[in-house]
């Protein structure tokens, strides 16, 4: 069994990024710049984006981190992004998901100018992702083809099993990998809640990606020997013993299924840095197709 | 077993058709205009032209056959595409594929404003398909739908295995399958060339939509006692027993399915004729959008 070791992937990756800035900057033009816009005050959420923020400086990317109060209305955020659309200075910027309520989410998303959508969440990035054209791909999904391809997994031909369909990992996972493209060319099944005898599933899959949210979900009985297993779900539990009163639990029951696995993804460490690496990779694609 | 009678389920829409028609010009209002491009001469494509043509007039739209030399160069149609785009009398118009290879086949889809796009070809309109968003879903795949729909068979939870992952049928049609919609929620497996052990697959499924291009491939032995098939594909055969010289194939072997399936669709008279009706019922939901 080998760990498929995001942390360490991802890193590689940004180091990789960040020799290509030094060149970018060395011949007179200007860092790739990335902005992210944080609604509100959640916890969670300011993690993640401060992360994102990190993570460009340290490559050498510019960042900009717009913070917008929690009851900002829709008009005034969606004129936010008009003026980010129109920033020639920017060369892609994300909005932190979730919103709060009084938003519409997919209005602010369909906003966002295709071109600046690093996150690849806007529907017509979505509708080339699915016609095989060049785009943005959605960052938790690229990481995870990302990952498979840097360890040289192939999946052409093999059979995948996606456990859930949510509209930013199951759906376009399960869209990417059965693509005739390399990696990919899988044979995929989608499942989610509405399956019947999953277990039947996965005990026929050479691969399974599991985005559920359900802690330890995926047990040893369910997978076959060899499994190559991808875990995206990522859930808090209380625990006494920590000094931050909790641990972070994957979909996977890792000590069970590591055991007869192939390749696996650990939680945290797998996929999670891989998404904030395939931001990164976004905006330096968004910066080259300006063509400065 | 039961044919899947797509003659006659699209007739049954057509008038459906025709009644709103009807009351929407006696309250004085202008009909639903549909307008399509052919491209030079080629004989299927001016025959599907026509029967779209056709079924337009039957059912009270006003439509427009605007024909091009095969020559045309590609400014010309995409100028053609943009007076369309403007043309406020019109709300939809389709481009009929294939175009002659000099032309971007892909550029010209790209080119079609997404809220005429009454093929749903536009990647705007796929990636709304992704997203569960109101769009104009491909005609194939949403005739499909509504041919299961109108026989009342439900797929949810089912498994429903999808062979050939085309932009206009099979990948298209596995998404709406496994969306969260009814009908929907159906456990989607994609397989395509690459696909190992498709026998395995058949053999487990519930539904089997197949759109390869491949006369009676799909045999008796491959499919399960009450499966419902879809049979997508359309191949011309010589036969001189016939007038014509030639008969029309699916890619299923009927005799030997028909024996085992619940459910299953002709060709012809199974999927064609459905794919129209979508056309023309994206042509009407594009002239309600429209709010005259």
């Amino acid at each position: 069994m080998e760990i498929l070791d995001g942390r360490k992937t991802s890193n590689e990756i940004k180091e990789e990024i960040a020799k290509e800035v030094s060149k970018i900057i060395e011949s007179g033009k200007r860092a790739p710049h990335l902005a992210a816009i944080l609604v509100g005050d959640d916890g969670a959420s300011l993690t993640y984006v401060n992360s994102k923020v990190k993570s460009c400086q340290k490559i050498g990317f510019e960042s900009t981190l717009i913070k917008l109060p929690s009851d900002v209305n829709e008009d005034e955020l969606l004129s936010k992004i008009d003026e980010l659309n129109n920033d020639d200075s920017l060369d892609g910027f994300i909005v932190q998901l979730p919103l709060p309520k009084h938003i519409d989410e997919q209005k602010v998303i369909n906003a966002v100018n295709p071109d600046k959508d690093v996150d690849g969440f806007h529907p017509t990035n979505v509708g080339k992702m699915v016609l095989d054209l060049p785009t943005y791909l959605p960052a938790t999904p690229k990481g995870i083809m990302e990952l498979l391809g840097r360890y040289n997994i192939d999946i052409s031909g093999k059979h995948v099993v996606v456990i859930g369909r949510s509209h930013i990992v199951g759906s376009p996972i399960s869209i990417l990998m059965a693509r005739k493209s390399n990696p990919g060319n899988a044979t995929v099944t989608l499942t989610h809640s509405r399956t019947k005898n999953l277990k039947e599933l996965t005990l026929t899959a050479d691969v399974i990606v599991i985005a559920l949210g359900k802690a330890e979900y995926l047990t040893g009985d369910m997978v076959k020997d060899g499994v190559v297993v991808i875990d995206v779900g990522i859930t808090r539990v209380e625990d006494s013993t920590r000094k931050s009163g909790f641990k972070l639990l994957g979909d996977v029951n890792f000590d069970e299924v590591s055991k007869k696995a192939s390749y696996i993804t650990p939680v945290p460490g797998g996929v999670g840095p891989m998404t904030i690496a395939s931001l990164l990779m976004n905006t330096l694609q968004a910066y080259k197709e300006k063509d400065l």
